[in-house]
């Protein structure tokens, strides 16, 4: 039996993105299968760099920018290491939608010619290789957001004008800061998955432990990420897209709140909700690589070119102020934490409730108040997110689907047959959310009471996801992640430690999987061993100079934790 | 035949607003009609009060908490004063729906109580009056927005808890900033009109010319302010709803963008539609009051209150910036403005023509550089403010309305038998919005090109409607308002001056009324002579700073140019 027309398509893109890698960067040996090798990142990738190659791809974006931009390293010979280690990254785990190595070190070299007629950088990220989700629009490149009906269309429009002509608005200003694009990452088709697969490029694994999922929806991102293929990329969240890729990956990765990243020209699923917005974030293997571009981008004052951007420059003094907190470890007015380790909704696996464990004892060892996290229902969150994804009854995933007449993934947590809500009752839940997101604050504001700081708590702790990467289809219960977006916090994900099966076993009482809904149970110490284990650290809402300043702070006090 | 049930009881409540003024504040002699008296204001109102009174309400909101915060002026003094005035002020254009003065002057009491204790002010606004529109929420105070239906109930409800106990954030924000709460103002059922009718206290008309309206929909504030019956007001706005009543009241009004004033726990009109949110904002008869309010209540952070607050404290370095371009006046780096006569739908009369044009040779006399404001299509603005006001198909209207059985007023911009909108096209519509927004960004920022500041213009100036303070029911354009709100922009109103029969005459190729769509020529030197003139000052988003600054500079120096 023949395959229909649209796998003739995704194999023939596929392919391309497979012959956009030079041949020098091919691998000649097959790789081997998880049973083998589970782990592809580290030794592994290394043996096919040279050491060079290693030591700028193993730099994080500040070293790496600090060099670029004083002209010690050359923006062609970072960007080449990128685009080596991002090839080799695409064959090991299939992390990559599209591929422009070619236009990338063309960039570089102008970059280079610029530094030297000048002697100085065209911006902060001179040279600086990132890296873009396939929702970014760059000149002379395809955006398939893993649609197979969107190959050789704009935005599944065939024929129109935008196609390989328009750019987003943070890809115009991350070049105007000196950044050099090279390459667009995996998605799974809607964005509306935990998993990342696609009927173009397949799943994407997780470099770390190739049994399991990349996370998703910025799975790409994550993956591309762990395998150091790049120093620093941009995703988005609308459920927890950028804190589970990152999380899944033992990345740093800010959602922040809306309103301060311009989303403007980015193409998305079900753009035009607007009950609960999509945000972009960065995700970095540190915690200062995501300060560096959120402030270079805030730089470029995105409040003057996207109408949705808040005219909210970076603030030195929440900085200032939060460090001045940190500063007071172990006095009563320092800093104060909420943790919460069970949402009410489904059980964290041992590995989770670990990695929380030792940031709770990390936090209490330097002397700060932690308070157990008794918010108002997250099951509420949980289905006020669930409503507003399933707003338009699944109009634009059939619009989108039906382009090509491709499958959807089973993962995708909307459906295309639901009930297409009308103005009164999205009204209605507009308010419900409002309602919501005001108990939730005063909820916060009441925690005055119980610091001792005089303060409320400076911000809280929780899980990311019940489980750490996932094993694949075994992803049930995203309200760990959609509740922040509900909530429109910002939230940063730190990674802690990862799943051990001699110590993270299994409880004699664990209930079974699936047995009650939403009980997420499912643990198997033999697959997840070896996954990486985060939290995220959730603020208050426009606070992401705090958080990120915290996250920092908190991220090196788990490692110093973890050497004791 | 007898009324229906519905008239009983919005009579009842008319007369139990009437009977809640007290015995002696009551006009004994009928009020003349506007035929022989058009203007209540100043020495016709002043006849009813003492000097001492006089002096207190004709002060402006700055100078009463001069001397309420510093014991020169009791607070219970000042509140009976503005109590008596608002009485005289409701008995001569209906522009109260609840009056409280009893509450009030127990308030004041306490508030002088705290004086002589502490010997210190509550807060910045202590013992100031504030009167609000008749959204908001007071203790012990009904809310009806003009709807018979209400009546008794909260928002409709009957028998709910909340009724006669609810209180608005920012209600709650002035009592701890020690304002003094004492009456709510007229409003047109619905808020969907630049009038201000309803079926309980009938038509509320403008106190400088009885033979027009007063605006809408803060209409009872526009004309309670003219009548100096309060100092300052709050008032909402999405269509226009501040500036209007503002301008056609020889006030200063301030929509601010959406985020800064907390809307949380006020009655609204299609609650839950957030495809364009009404704002609240303050009017006043001087631009100062509206900066010493608008900068109490963020001194409060509402941000910690209402979820849709953004964490933006006042900012005085906004403020510094824009008196350093306004001192260097003359100099080819200060100040520019855009100005827009017509905006492709509606001519305007020669009252505001004229308005207009003194604004513009005020500012071109100070020195700085005045350019056309030829914008991306109003027309297309006008369309999506319809669109949106019209999303529910009326779902809302007809319930209220319903509850009673009431008659809607012709002038509501709102059909009650429209269709509903599905979320796709709603989400259609979000996206057309958006795309109109970045595209009049992107002509303000190519404006930089044009003013020979090196920047684009700091902002413009436009009429706020074709007309002055309007005939009733011949209001047939609000788009020199609503493209505002579609943009989300601060506007002030800045009143220039009246409308004087003698010196602005019809042309002679006037077009004739309606001979066109949207054109609004029912010009009638006669009837509109006396009217307040003005026009808005207009600004990028979040740059309510600025705007007041520019305001009140402005405001200065049209008083100047109209002395020469």
């Amino acid at each position: 039996m023949a395959d229909p027309t649209w796998r003739i398509r995704s194999d023939a893109k596929r392919q391309a993105i497979l012959d956009a890698i030079p041949q020098k960067w091919r691998l000649t040996e097959p790789v081997p299968p998880p049973t083998e090798v589970r782990d592809v990142t580290g030794s592994y990738i290394c043996k096919y760099l040279d050491a060079q190659e290693i030591e700028i791809t193993e730099s994080d974006a500040v070293d790496i920018a600090a060099k670029t931009t004083t002209g010690q390293w050359s923006a062609v010979k970072v960007t080449e290491a990128f685009c080596h280690r991002a090839a080799l990254a695409h064959q090991l785990v299939s992390c990559l939608h599209e591929i422009f190595f070619d236009a990338a070190i063309e960039d570089a070299k102008k970059l280079d010619q610029y530094f030297a007629e000048h002697k100085a950088p065209i911006g902060p990220l001179h040279g600086l290789p990132v890296s873009l989700k396939d929702q970014f629009h760059v000149k002379g490149v395809e955006t398939t957001m893993g649609y197979v009906g969107w190959i050789n269309t704009f935005q599944g429009i065939p024929n129109d004008p935008r196609r390989g002509t328009e750019e987003s608005e943070l890809v115009r200003e991350l070049r105007s800061l000196g950044a050099v694009l090279y390459c667009k990452t995996s998605v799974p088709a809607t964005l509306m998955s935990g998993e990342t697969v696609n009927n173009i490029i397949g799943y994407t694994w997780n470099p770390k432990n190739r049994l399991l999922s990349c996370g998703g929806s910025s799975g790409g991102e994550g993956a591309l990420l762990a395998l150091r293929g790049s120093p620093v990329g941009f995703g988005s969240d609308i459920g927890g897209s950028i804190r589970i890729p990152a999380g899944f990956n033992f990345l740093y990765g800010l959602r922040p709140s809306s309103g301060r990243i311009p989303y403007q020209g980015v193409a998305n699923s079900m753009d035009g909700q607007n009950s609960l917005l999509s945000v972009l974030g960065p995700l970095a293997p540190t915690a200062r690589s995501l300060t560096f571009v959120f402030k270079s981008v805030l730089s470029t004052e995105p409040w003057f070119h996207d109408p949705l951007v808040l005219e909210l420059p970076w603030r030195d003094v929440m900085v200032d102020q939060t460090r001045e907190l940190i500063q007071k470890s172990k006095d009563s007015t320092s800093l104060a934490f909420g943790i919460m380790y069970y949402d009410g909704f489904a059980r964290i696996h041992p590995p989770i409730h670990r990695g929380m464990k030792l940031v709770e004892q990390t936090l209490k060892r330097l002397g700060h108040t932690v308070i157990p996290w008794t918010p108002p229902s997250h099951a509420k969150a949980h289905d006020l997110a669930s409503e507003i994804y399933g707003m338009d009854g699944g109009v634009d995933l059939r619009h989108h689907f039906g382009l090509s007449g491709e499958e959807q993934a089973p993962q995708v947590i909307v459906d295309q047959d639901g009930v297409e809500m009308k103005a009164s009752a999205i009204a209605q839940l507009n308010i419900a959310k409002r309602e919501y997101q005001k108990e939730y604050m005063d909820y916060w504001n009441s925690t005055a009471q119980l610091t001792g700081t005089g303060r409320p708590v400076d911000g809280f702790i929780c899980p990311i996801a019940p489980h750490a990467a996932v094993i694949p289809q075994q992803y049930r219960h995203v309200g760990y992640s959609s509740f922040v977006d509900v909530l429109d916090y910002p939230s940063v994900t730190i990674p802690v430690t990862h799943a051990n099966k001699s110590v993270d076993v299994r409880p004699a009482n664990a209930p079974a999987a699936s047995l009650e809904p939403h009980v997420e149970w499912d643990y198997d110490a033999d697959t997840y061993d070896g996954a990486p284990v985060a939290v995220q650290l959730v603020g208050r809402r426009l606070q992401e100079e705090k958080m990120l300043t915290l996250a920092e702070y908190i991220g090196e006090e788990i490692a110093r934790e973890l050497k004791k």
